[in-house]
């Protein structure tokens, strides 16, 4: 973990930013696989980790804004324990790492609760993603695990996506860690893009170098020979020659910062010309993109500029036709990128998504579109110097979707089915970097992963 | 997924042995890490996939033994689900695959069981383990998730657990699978036991070995140069010279049958004259299980067998004293050897533990025990053909158990604590194997990991 002062710092900022009443933050407990005791690895909430950094499972913190005082609770090992974990420093001690001196028992914290709600004092709680602490919030609380997420407090989850929006210098070294291990998953995944490789195979040793480096999986490995499925987890192929391969995937640092990348390989290692043409639309449009990111601009914008890029680019090919700008302002070319262009980066691969998209993206100024493609833009507002965005422009040709619109003329305007449809077999190609907003500009985290389609031709071919 | 008639016969076999009413089988859904699009792998509940085969989240199986009509109720996926998870067959189909004809959308559930409940039949549930299916069946039933676990129907897991116990042909190559990449798992995690290595950077490969292979980890990889802890999962040593790291791990095959291995490896190469005396008392121990474990005899038998075989080298080393038959029957040789001889193995490492493990290892004749460390066997009942077993006895030296009886004088006759003072820092070993019950006594699944040890010390000096 950080130094105590980060966390004790992280606190007393937590504690300008909310009025009054008492933070409940749940941090996590195992969870199962298939029984009890079988647990997948253990991820501590994010939110508590920000603020109490104790990683193991167990836990909850509360922060009083009245009194300014700290609290966690948790229960300390027995015998039984020792035998089958290990001896445990107590939970003062834990405590005391992240400069919290009030601890308890788990069996108290249904005490204090009921004196705050004697007392009046508003019980500021987050939206729980996780079964567990759904029925531990009902059990504390006397709410239906139906109803929790409406008694979300906005209060406090504007505070908290206030705070880690931001990243720290101490975050940054995490995240340089973090892309370092996705640089090597990635180079390890070109390196096996031969012909005959199980895709599983591929996405398993992946996921091993990022286990091997300390962290996990910052997200399930995507990897598709079928790259036009945005989030393909079915790696049950055979790599064939002349497909692509896209691979989404960055693991965590065993501090729990992420990486996110995406590349798209040709298996075998040698794009043919309709592929470069493509791969290099969307290389162009990563490119505009980070020299739009910047301090000051709303990510919406460097959204549309990509979009128009990629427009642009299919319209020379025959793909799209019409006013480019017009075309994206319709929303065509969401039928070959239905995604937005990023989001934010963190102790989460989609940072804080758990408080709520519509805190983390945008604002009073910039709301989230309704449109098909924007509206799944996950950030729209404006950005500040220590966020940490991707950069993932894509091009994907959907079958279904092709489908879908030519038969319902959407965007017929702008869209040459003819010509799509000889691109029905042809996959997706995504390509994500991971940036820093610094005060002037952008910056890569770590060393870009290998992006020109000569670079990725040569990583393939050894 | 294997042929139809499996699951046919599967469900044929429970309604034998259920006499009326109707099962409600849920299914597993996602597991969320850090918010609730970021999942864990998805990991099937066992029992559903035993009887219904399918293998994605989001489905509820029912079994009506009055009629004898199968169910399979879930949602087909929509344009959304297309762009961002691929298409996918409906579910009809797939439910046609494991011979289920009767399908409805989830919304249909609630009617479903209103009319059960109407009729006054019974409706039989297994008790849950996952807390997303806690609510789902407080929403279905009606009952508080606190008494969940009372209503868990007694006949309906009996009966499974009567089924399960017994594997089939089919299910006997998964798990001749399943140990291949155990193996694999196994000797990479030898050759990689050298001083400086860090044991997370082991951990991790082998974890990255078993999801290539094509399954995932059958339990959290336990590895560690502390191995008295029996559950060790901190990785967080680099490897020293001298010490042993003892490995407990496995792997699941792609249709979820799982291998559980255990090794314990001397750092470097070289076992001292110490660390060679202690492993071959626990080698010894399990060879001599292997011998007797066979049709109709009880296996807190061979239990006792095995740890009758350590109390006797123990007392040979003068770590132990007295009657090695009354040392056993008094649990001394608990302190070194706190946990069982072994478990059922199948779909689950532990097979059937969310079942109750009463119910799984125990029954009528052979009752748990409340011995401290044989209380710890989850199995005692006699042994039948196609039963797969585990056969890990092992021998620890964990200090704080060992103050604790030293203080409280526990088993003195029995214990030379002096002696055992110096094997404090020595750490543990175990030794395990996965068996299976023949019709005249057992064998081995799959080629015998490397265990005598000069192989072992031949494996990690490559």
């Amino acid at each position: 973990m950080f130094k105590k002062e980060v966390y004790i710092n992280r606190r007393r900022k937590l504690k300008e930013r909310v009025s009054n009443g008492v933070a409940l933050l749940l941090g996590n407990v195992e969870s199962p696989m298939n029984y009890r005791d079988n647990t997948f690895h253990f991820r501590q909430d994010s939110s508590f980790l920000y603020l109490f950094g104790l990683d193991f499972p167990g836990l909850v913190g509360a922060i009083d804004f009245d009194s300014g005082e700290d609290f966690i609770f948790g229960n300390d090992v027995d015998m039984d324990d020792i035998i089958w974990m290990g001896p445990q420093v107590t939970i003062q001690e834990n405590a005391e790492r992240v400069g919290v001196t009030l601890t308890a028992s788990l069996a108290k914290l249904n005490d204090f609760i009921s004196k705050i709600i004697g007392q009046g004092r508003k019980i500021h709680i987050l939206s729980p993603y996780r079964a567990e602490n759904k029925i531990l919030l009902q059990q504390l609380l006397g709410i239906s695990v139906d109803r929790l997420a409406e008694y979300a407090s906005v209060e406090l989850i504007k505070a908290v996506v206030d705070l880690r929006s931001v990243k720290e210098p101490c975050e940054m070294e995490e995240m340089e860690k973090a892309s370092a291990t996705g640089y090597e998953m990635h180079v390890t995944a070109m390196k096996m893009a031969h012909p005959g490789t199980w895709e599983q195979k591929i996405a398993g040793t992946i996921e091993g170098i990022a286990a091997a480096g300390g962290g996990m999986i910052s997200f399930p490995v995507i990897l598709s020979q079928n790259g036009e499925t945005l989030h393909n987890h079915d790696h049950s192929q055979l790599l064939k020659e002349g497909r692509l391969m896209l691979v989404d995937a960055g693991a965590e640092s065993s501090l729990h910062y992420a990486s996110d990348f995406t590349r798209t390989i040709p298996v075998g290692g040698k794009f043919t010309q309709k592929q470069r043409e493509i791969y290099n639309i969307v290389l162009a449009a990563n490119n505009r993109a980070a020299e739009l990111i910047r301090p000051g601009v709303p990510f919406l914008s460097v959204h549309r500029a990509a979009c128009e890029v990629m427009a642009s680019g299919l319209k020379d090919l025959g793909l799209m036709k019409g006013d480019v700008k017009e075309a994206v302002k319709n929303g065509a070319h969401a039928l070959f990128f239905p995604h937005g262009l990023g989001h934010m980066l963190g102790l989460d691969a989609h940072d804080m998504e758990d408080l709520g998209q519509v805190y983390v993206g945008y604002d009073e100024e910039i709301r989230p579109s309704e449109q098909f493609g924007e509206a799944a833009l996950r950030l729209g507002r404006r950005l500040q110097p220590g966020f940490v965005v991707t950069n993932e422009p894509g091009i994907y040709f959907i079958p279904a979707l092709i489908d879908q619109w030519r038969s319902e003329k959407t965007n017929a305007a702008f869209i040459n089915f003819d010509k799509v449809d000889e691109y029905r077999d042809f996959g997706g190609i995504r390509l994500e970097d991971d940036m820093l907003v610094t005060e002037s500009g952008c910056e890569l985290i770590g060393q870009r992963v290998p992006i020109e389609p000569e670079e990725v031709e040569k990583v393939v071919s050894g």
